[in-house]
């Protein structure tokens, strides 16, 4: 039985993936569309398995270009919440994540970067309910 | 009493908006509007009475297209939506509607495309369901 | 002690804010997030405290202004209900912001222009109810 | 011979396009396209037979809203271009076109304005040489 | 000496290309980049590679919904005339690229899509010239 | 006579905007609007004298953060060739550069990243002729 390559780029997706999005994410984003499954199979190959691989930049400076990327695009609520806590799990700051939301509004005008701040902050409050002693 | 023809193209497009979304669609949408209705008007002379009603390209080619261009154009969720269930009526299949958005993801972006995988595959599953023997 | 120019950039937003949001309005937005809230100061400093209070044009030609960008925008529901509030209570009505959508829909295409419509008519709906006699 | 309301709405459209862009404006439109000169008339129709010729807002109005639509929009400099030459010839000033554009930098990010304010300007440059006494 | 299956969807990509291009555009898109060379092979590999190879639709067929995505994308001249060409080439007539315009106008508005227009009038118009005999 | 705060960010502005650009940019840019040049001002204001001067990131990181911003806004060519000359300025290589392309591509689609890489080998080509021995 021959390598399949392809399937290691998947791998390597899921794989980087679930470091940043936690163990399992990588299978369920792959499994996550009844139709249309390739969408998520290439999305983990090329985002995850190629790009997010790549030495240049770290996993957190990967996240804050994503992250002003994503604000700029608009419409795209689900990804900007995902990316935000991908963010924190990269080891970025909440006070680092709103630097580059309020960096990225001289580019994408106010209503977009405030709707990407009330999304960040309902993150930060998320996270900081689960660490929350009791 | 002369011809009103402003009313020809109007019923020109409740009818073809009727074909694609059930009887009585157009009607609705017509009055969908209590301030503001002649933006619906407009919609239904123009999109459905002058250009869905062109003989070049058939309903199911004229909805696939509009879900490539809807991908696309992002924070649109009603109208895609909307269209994803037009596109099964006028004959495409599931697969087909879920080829547009992997094909449309190259020139849109991840986001936008994974975005319209989820809503594509709620429809499909709601329309699934609603085809369930009991 | 010297003369906070910054903080008069904020108290001339933060009134001008009030001035179409309602008072204490200003206050509220300062004071809205808690990771980022130099976010929100800019807006207010720069949006309101700058530009909404230039004598060209009123508050209600901003507004509707503000409107035929926002319908293009796309992606920004949350700022389109409270800029077609603020426009009503800058003496707009609802004709007019209607008419404004109506305008735009030429540039922005229907589905930005009917989803504005549709947030349009929710927020006159309320509006109507409020005043309603009981 | 019956009567064509359709071209009546072209009719229409063509008068209120060379009431903006002078003598012939709309006949050259009309006939830009080779290919796909449908796309022309229907703008002719819809965007000028049936929606600038509208009683709400005048012709200046409208045009200021378009320059608002447009510079949001971005990517189309072409069509800023004539609407800001549209806009002064029905009777807007420059300080006011500069105005819409400077309060839509709080919608649409600095580079679209920036842009935007770059076209006005040539455009303003352009006038005044043509109106310069010799 | 292992199969490199990454090569294999480069070649796959580089051949798809040609077909759409002409022989060698592969080759001189894979090499366009003297700095950032792998976002043309991240191109190739999975736009040509690893979609437009896909079964469910043809080479035109892809083509029509690539210039409906481009026409709504907008600011992006280059790939629209360069997939307008892929188009003609790929057996679709002007009359069909022009009718993907016209139908995307509904959704994409009048300026990007007039642009488009004007776009695919000028390929039009440089394949003509190519044909005409001497 | 008192102390002019709003000159103040506007100097801070132009000595930040000098920094990126080279001496006398700042100046130049305040003056480039015959007719709204408040435009200028508030660019200068806000973006380089009160978010660049931030000290949560160095020049270098908001430049890269600003090209995956403009990547994705897209119509913005002026903006993104300045900004990546910007970038280099700031000590950001071209690989690095080229990389915030590639990283983009996965959120804003292979047509906008593409145009953005030949407006990036332009602007590294250009200063490889200026550093060439003669």
């Amino acid at each position: 039985m021959g390598i399949d390559m392809t399937n290691d780029r998947l791998n390597a997706g899921k794989n980087k993936y679930d470091e940043l999005q936690g163990p399992g994410a990588g299978e369920r984003l792959a499994g996550v569309f009844a139709v249309g499954s390739d969408l998520a199979r290439f999305g983990l190959e090329l985002n995850y398995g190629d790009i997010y691989t790549r030495p240049l930049f770290d996993m957190k400076q990967r996240q804050l270009l994503t992250i002003a990327s994503l604000v700029t695009l608009g419409g795209v609520d689900r990804a900007l919440q995902s990316h935000i806590g991908g963010a924190l799990n990269a080891g970025a700051t909440p006070e680092e994540v709103a630097e580059v939301i309020i960096h990225t509004v001289q580019y994408s005008g106010f209503p977009r970067a405030m709707n990407a701040m009330v999304i960040a902050n309902a993150v930060f409050a998320e996270r900081s309910k689960e660490k929350a002693p009791d």
